[in-house]
């Protein structure tokens, strides 16, 4: 599977935030959160396409607002 | 069904933005970004839930940002 370049992007924002805020692993960050680890990883590695459901959660669960999670996406 | 808060936020966002860059009907608009009429009516009504893939796509079709779409919600 070809991942899209958007996907890349959020991916590794969401992990640089992520270890940013201080939740050096995917499954503390994944219970605060309270979605599954490997959903976390695969949001992280582009494999995941979440919804704006999802993107609002894990902005608040981040205290970022949900336009910056999309930032570096073109 | 209660629509959340930010998938009313998006929708008003993306109507404005729509009507703003020329596009006054939703079925003109549709065609433009190559998806249904009534899939654009339930975005700006706050009943669907749009992955990032189609985030993305609609912030091509209206040459903003993908955060831009987001810039609204809080």
């Amino acid at each position: 599977m070809t991942i899209p370049a958007h996907r890349i992007a959020f991916g590794e924002h969401l992990r640089d935030l992520r270890q940013d805020r201080g939740w050096s692993s995917q499954e503390a960050f994944a219970h605060h959160v309270g979605i599954d680890r490997t959903y976390i990883s695969g949001l992280e590695r582009g494999r995941r396409n979440p919804t704006l459901d999802v993107i609002v959660k894990l902005a608040q669960s981040l205290d970022v607002k949900p336009a910056e999670l999309l930032a570096t996406i073109e």
